[in-house]
């Protein structure tokens, strides 16, 4: 099976890395630059690269992995250049407008979300193994050719990731909570501790800082980019989740503002009693 | 030198690990319970123990490490047993209360905060080394004697910790900022994501939590009774640093309200730049 790979950074290069170790692939990477295609068939990611979709005229399939805000563009320079059963899938972290946008302009097209990543980004922080075990979240909609699906489940299950179907709309609101949510609460910790006023206190704040604060804060200190594609592209989704987050602050600020310590232990103790249902 | 140490748990068990190693220490445990008293001789935690109080009339200094709850009441039942020059020092993390409770009452009084712990609780999980480089707060006030505060701070350098001295309100904001923030806003992110009342919705998003809802999630999902002091004997300073929160979360919901993309990537920015100096 011809695998396309358009843009060969952590999530397109760790898909081929994984592939092009498995029997019956033959990868074929397209990227903007020329040194990153020179480096990815040096590096032995993909057989071929270049910067040219025409490299993808034979494809089978196409894993469409550039950022978040290039997509729409390179769907549109790229479609020219594939058959009609070529299957089309992404791997963005958002899927609703991307599954809107994409969708009329290709039959074959299955949306995509594998759910891994690192703190890093690029070709060079491709790594193998990156999505055993972590879910790959497909979402097709009524239109979408079962054939398709199953094409892209069965490469998704060969990374060893655990394949999840649902409505674009529904993956978008569940990470909403559970990662887009926190990067704008944790971004928040971060800016109020900033704005204490009292020079001594903050240093002493900044000293005193341990695991909770680091934990708490992580993902706020992480990729302004990232956060700000969140935002941008899952805005009503976020926006609901942080309203509701909101309603919930204001809820455990008035138990303390009314010293009803018996309701408050309540709450914390809800909150311990129902992480396990999310994390370990 | 007589070292006495009230509430063998989890810090005074520690305390007590460490010093009983060191040359030159004597260490006396007092607990309300005669099988923590047992377990502590026969652990090498302490070299006698006794539930009652008089076993601490020889003291050199006295350790108070009962739950912040029951400080207030242990002083009042401990003090008729110390001699006048017996130095006392706590371990609460609040200082304030603790400090204005205590200081009219008992001259040699140093507040102390060290700054370490573990999710657990009890004689069972004190361990060696638990403070080692880890800070050390000492909240001394006008009339603290200066002898009293240098002995508290020589026992806690032998503990290996780093030791800081600040005033006990400064103290309380410092530790509301970093400690008991962290825990209200974690804990209402749990809160906030029970809300979504569509079951579907709510799987998807237990199912895809991952290390981003797990770090931010954490020490919301910790221990109820911590919380619950947190917000009862550092009220104030904990409401002060929640309403400043909640204006910061208003400003991050606004610039996604009004699509100010630009503005809210100069805040992811800032908030990437800043964490460092609180958290490696």
């Amino acid at each position: 099976m011809k695998i396309g790979i358009v843009g060969l950074g952590l999530i397109g290069g760790s898909i081929a890395l994984d592939l092009r170790q498995l029997p019956g692939y033959t990868l074929l990477g397209v990227s903007r630059r020329p040194e990153t295609c020179q480096q990815a068939v040096a590096r032995g990611v993909v057989d071929d690269a270049s910067t040219e979709f025409a490299l993808l005229s034979a494809a089978d399939v196409v894993f469409l992995c550039p950022p978040l805000g290039a997509i729409a563009q390179t769907v549109e320079a790229l479609l020219p250049h594939l058959t009609p059963k070529t299957v089309l899938t992404d791997v963005g972290s958002v899927k609703q407008p991307i599954v809107e946008a994409i969708a009329p302009l290709w039959k074959n097209f299955v949306g995509g979300h594998p759910m891994a990543g690192t703190a890093d980004s690029g070709l060079d922080a491709a790594q193998k193994d990156l999505f055993v075990n972590r879910a790959y979240v497909l979402t097709p909609i009524d239109t979408t050719p079962p054939e398709a699906v199953e094409t892209v489940a069965g490469i998704a299950r060969s990374l060893r990731a655990h394949v999840y179907q649902c409505d674009p709309s529904a993956h978008d609101q569940a990470v909403a909570w559970i990662s887009h949510l926190p990067v704008m609460v944790s971004s928040s910790l971060i800016a109020a501790c900033l704005q204490e006023s009292d020079a001594t206190i903050l240093e002493l704040a900044k000293t005193f800082a341990s695991s909770g604060f680091r934990d708490t804060s992580r993902v706020g200190g992480g990729n302004p980019e990232l956060g700000l594609m969140m935002a941008k592209y899952n805005q009503q989704a976020l926006l609901r989740s942080l309203q509701t987050y909101r309603n919930q602050l204001d809820h455990t600020i008035a138990l303390i503002e009314q010293a009803d310590w018996n309701a408050l232990e309540t709450r914390l103790q809800q909150t311990q009693q129902t992480r396990p249902s999310f994390v370990d």
